[in-house]
This record gives structure tokens, sequence and C-alpha cells, in this order.
């Protein structure tokens, strides 16, 4: 009796002990964590924003060379998805990967569901969408991409510019079948909306911060095209007619993103295309109301949560600095310097700090967007996305 | 030698389990979590907004009669403001209070800086503002609200509407002295700016979500006195001079909850004070746009956070009904009956859900905001203020 008594207490004790001893930061609020994509390694760096640290390693996660993270409800767990096909779900707290699958051949990013229970991943190849169980990554929904080609054949296309909306929806862009897809998951089974001939090559996408319009950008013509989600039934709209390379083709380093939008007030501000300028356009008519000349090919033009100020980061060759333009006065306020290759900019959810990746210098820096000064630096190899735990409670993110 | 060794593990076995062991949920994200204030009681119930279920109960606060809550930067901790001038900061994870400082005879509120250090707590007797640590509730800055009366007598005043602004700033209003207050906690010692002779007995608050417009209500006078934070040189200005109870004396049950304030797209939606009406007001000018009648005295008005619904609680006696309005259509959609003495009511971050506190119904009913369905129903003790975690990210919450 006393035997069995004590082999039942040390079970007990293991058992606690294989839930709690795991990690550093075990126990422990999860709302300043964050991840730092490591591309080179494909590991992620588990990070602290109140301490501006990192906290843990994770590493077994693939290619990670365009990877893009999501956070679960409770903000404990990130959901990875690499260039690979690979989505795995790391814990902050352990830094275990609680469930990996591979889902497809080549995937460009994901989306988390409104009410947190589903992940969806937009597949190159084959092209679709996947949609599983946030809970274990079980497969719930496969949702090919198919269109009809100009012959009348059923071809597949690849997914690009997935994002959640309201109402527990997946909006997406189908490249070579310039389709725009919503697909509604609080149906018994998923309802798919479709919009076809929306404009040539959709390759990007964003939605505002409401929720409320679904922006795609276009690789093969000039223009952006506009769904309102409160009005699907008044199909696509174009918007910004001259935005794209327009006939001049200057040479365009890289497509700027189109999720790096910011917007301030009742103005979008957008990176151009190809140009040394970033847009400002009114969000209730988007008509364009000023260009500002910045010292590079603009890819993410980034607000402040408050709005006061816009942070620009560049294409390769000017990829290297970092300009802050003030939104009242669209004066450059700072030209900043954060090492080479800066791929990525992550603000604290209130907007204190920043933190930007340089992948070429290894590192990461930290900076008061105040005073613009450097509070810290972190070693990172060959970093690049950046994303903190706040963005599991907001619309897009 | 054997022995030590043996002693040393099994110290080492129990330090982990005392930090581990403590409560149902020390091992969790802490992005879904939230707090109830169960007033009669002086208990906070955490919640769970993922299961809908309350997962804690934590007494021994004090009189929370009036009682708000805000969050730690890491989302672990709740600070909570009682009443009777009590600040105690409550872990979630552990349930335990973790520290309390009875800090003055009678308190209405509080606010956290925006990098997560400071808690500051408005003070009605002996009237003004002290801050503390928020790692330790050590005191930080004790600040009294003095002013000179007509007489040139130094008087000291309520303190009402405290908030946090971008910058490490509170704000707040004093109600004897109709004045308000700028406290920057990024100087050497906190620097104060004063704006005199604001209007007659500012009562309450509020910050936009951009941490930009400080808005006071006022009590003595009609009219609402706004301070433009990025241009404090320009002192206040006073917007929609007829907001107020008017010449027609109409009895009020209850002056409306100012930092309800719903700001959906470019307009703000407010409670009408003692008339059945919701009122829209353009935020480029603070024109009135629009008069949307109600069925009673609103007191809280609030937006869903995709800014499509607004949902609005009353004042008694028409307090066991909420209405909810659509933001485009401006047309009441549903009226609900969530139980007797409507308090408050929360969204859930990301906006699937909305719990309401039915005080004299000892229950939270939580509704799903798309189909207008209750989801879930919670047992709470006289429940007023419902506090979701999220809002350790935003500015002003």
């Amino acid at each position: 009796m006393t035997l069995i008594r004590k082999s039942l207490a040390s079970l007990t004790l293991l058992t606690l002990l294989s839930g709690c001893q795991t990690a550093p930061n075990t126990l422990g609020g999860t709302g300043d964590l964050g991840v730092i994509v490591e591309r080179a390694t494909g590991s992620l760096a588990v990070v602290n924003t109140s301490r501006q640290q990192r906290v843990d390693q994770v590493e077994g996660l693939g290619d990670l060379s365009h990877a893009s993270v999501k956070f679960s409800r409770d903000a404990r767990y990130a959901f990875v998805f690499g260039r690979d096909g690979g989505l795995s779900k790391v814990d902050l707290l352990s830094g275990e990967i609680t469930a990996r699958v591979m889902q497809s051949g080549n995937s460009i990013g994901g989306a988390i569901s409104q009410d947190g229970r589903l992940v969806a991943v937009a597949n190159y190849e084959p092209g679709g969408v996947k949609i599983f169980d946030s809970e274990n990554l079980a497969l719930v929904a496969d949702i090919p991409a198919t269109w009809q080609d100009e012959n009348g054949q059923e071809q597949r296309s690849k997914v690009v510019g997935l994002v959640d909306a309201p109402g527990n929806r997946f909006v997406y862009s189908l490249f070579e079948a310039g389709e725009i897809h919503v697909v509604d998951m609080n149906a018994e089974t998923p309802e798919m909306t479709r919009f076809t001939d929306v404009g040539k090559n959709p390759y990007d996408a964003l939605i505002d911060p409401s929720g409320r319009y679904y922006i795609a950008g276009l690789f093969g013509e000039d223009g952006l095209v506009l769904l309102d989600l409160w009005h699907t039934g008044s199909g696509v709209q174009r918007i910004l007619p001259d935005y794209g390379r327009g006939d001049e083709r200057l040479p365009v380093y890289k497509m700027p993103h189109l999720e790096g939008w910011a917007m301030a007030g009742n103005e979008a501000w957008l990176p151009a295309v190809g140009r040394h300028e970033v847009l400002v356009a009114d969000k209730d008519d988007w008509a364009l109301i000023d260009r500002i000349p910045v010292q590079g090919q603009p890819i993410f033009v980034m607000s402040r949560p408050d709005e006061r100020q816009v942070w620009v980061s560049f294409a390769h060759p000017a990829n290297d600095v970092v300009q802050v333009i003030d939104t009242e006065t669209r004066q450059i306020t700072a030209t900043l310097l954060p090492g080479k290759a800066v791929l990525h900019m992550e603000f604290t959810p209130r907007g204190e700090h920043v933190w930007i990746s340089a992948r070429d210098s290894d590192r990461v820096t930290v900076y008061d967007t105040r005073t613009l000064q450097e509070v810290a630096r972190l070693k990172s190899e060959s970093p690049s996305g950046i994303f903190f735990t706040d963005r599991a409670h907001r619309i897009g993110l």
C-alpha cells in the first residue's frame, strides 16, 4: 500500500514537471512576447518586448525564406507559414513545436479566423487554400484555386494576399486567374463567393484595420482593385489607376508590400512602385493627395500606432536606410541607418518602440520612436519578419 | 555524498513545483483572459474568452462599487482601482494579489503609461494624482491637484477623467478647478502643463484611439472641451456647444460615460445627456451630423471593433435593454434583453462576441455579434465592469 502511494506521488511530480520545466519563460504573461524569423537557419527567436531581449530559440521550422507568422487567440502559440509548405505551431512558453504539417509544396502566408479556431494557408503549388483546426492542425477544408482559362480549360492558380475578415471569412486572390475569392467559414460547409476578371495578376493584398476594404495590387497592369466587404454584391472597383510601374518602366527592384500600408486618420500612405516616392491617398474616394519624395524605392510604409509618424523601408540598393515622416507636416524628420538589408519593422503595441531587422548585419535594432535613439540591439542570424503577439487581437493581422 | 545529492535534487523539485503549481490556469497564454468586477462582494472573476468560462475568483479587493481595471504590458496582471482608494495588483495566472496599497481615501480610476512602467490613480480625497511603479506599487510621484479659487486661496480639487497618452504622458481634469493637466513622465522630474478655465466642472473624459484628442464633459454647463495633444500650445477649444442638459432640464438619471464613445470611421457616436438619443458627430470639425432616437437615456455607446455596429446601454429605468445600431444605415437592428440593470459591455478583441453584465440578474451574457444570439451565460454576483487583456495593447484603454 505504501509502495503504491509512493509511486503515484512520483508520477504526479513527473507529470507536473514535464508540463512546467521546459523553458526559462514557462510562467508568464504572453502579451509582451514576439518572434523574429531567422531565414538562414530556419529558426524563430522568441523575444520579450518589455526587456528587449531574446528569451528562446526554436529550430526545425524548414525553409523560412519568405515566412510569415500569425498568433493564437490566447497569444501563446505562433503559427509559422514556411515557404516550403510547412505549417508549424510553436508554443512561445515552452519553445516547443507542438504540431507541424507539410501541407503543400510551396506556400506564401496565412491567416487566422476571427474566432481563432481556423488557420488558413495560401498555396502556390498546388494552387489553393487549405484550412486547418488551430488546435491540432487537422485538415478542415481543402479549396483548390480552380478557374477556366480562355480555352475553357480548368486550371489551378497560385493564391496570394490571403487575409481574415470579420464574420469568420477568408479573402484571397488568384494570380493567374485574376480573381478574388471570399470564403465564409460560418456556413455548414464553406461557402465561396468569386469575383472574376478583377485585373491582371494580383500579386499581393491588404485589408484595412476595420476589416472592410480588401485591396489587391496588380502585377500585370497599373491600378489597384478594391472589394468592399460590406457590399460584396456591388463587385470590385478599380482605384488609384496610375498606381504601378506605368509607361516609363523604371527598374523595379522589388514590388512593395501591400500589407505594409499605413492608415493614418483619413489617409492611406503607400509605397509607390519603382519610384522614390511615398503616396498619400484620401480614404473616402481614394484620390491621390500627395507624393512625398524619399531616398529610394519604398517597400514598407508603416504608421506608428498613434498615427503621428510613418516609417519607410526601402528596396536594394538603398536598403540600409529607414526614413521617418511626420504625418501632419509630411516632412521627413529622420533618416536612420539600422544596418544592411533592412527587411521588416514592427512597432510595440502602443508605439513607444520600433524593432527593425537588418538581414546582412545579423541584428535587430530597437528605437525609441519619440527620441529616435537606439535603445537596444539584438543579435539575430539573417533576421527577416518580426511579429508581436498583440497581432492576435487585431483584424487582418 | 549521495545523501547531499539527494537533498539538492528534492530542493530543486520543490522550487520548481512552488513556482508552477499555484493555480488551475498557471500555464497558459494570457491573451484571451479578462476580469469581471463583482461589486457587492469586492471580488474579481477571472474569465477566459475562448471558452466563455470563469476560471478563477479573486477576493479581498475592498470596495469595488465604481471600480476600473488596467492591465500590465505582458497582459498577466490586472491593476484594480477601488472606490475606497485601494490599488491592487492581481496575477491572472495564480489568482493572487501580489501587491496592494491604500493610496487615498476615495478614488475614481487610473491609467497605465505607454511603456507599462507606471500606474497612475485619480483621487477625489485628497484630490490629486499618485503615480506608482507598476512592478511593486512603490510610490513614484504624488501630484496634489491644487488651484487658486476666486479669492486667491489655494484649494485642492477632485481629479476625474485620467487617461494615458503617447509619450508616457497622463492627462486628467480637475472638477472644482475647471482645469486640465498634462503630466509628462519622460522628464527627469514630472513636468506639468496646466490648462485653466476650460469650463465648469469637468466630470469625465475620454481620449481617442490614436491618443491625440482628449475630450472632457462638463457637469456645470453645456458643451465639451477638446485638447489636441499634438498642439498643446493652442490651448483647449469648445466643441458640440449644445451637448448637455440644455435649458429643458430633463431629469438626468445618470450622466453618460464618456469613455464609452464609439469612433466609427470618421464619425464619433456619443450618448446624449438626458435625451433618448444617440448623437453622431463629424470627427473633422465636430459638427453634429445626426440624432438617432433610442429607447432610453443612453449611457454607453460602443462600437464593435470592425465599426459596423454600435451597441447602446441605458440608464434607469430602461436599463434592462441593449440596442444595436447599424453604423451605415443608422437604423436600430436589434433590441436585446440581457438582464436587469445592465452596467457594462465589452467586445472580444476582434469583435465576434460581446459580454454584457446585468447587475440585478447576477449574470453576464455573451452574444454572437453577427447572429445576435446568446452563446453563453455566466453566473456572477452583481457584475459591473468587464475588461479583457487586449486593452493592455491599446492607447487610452
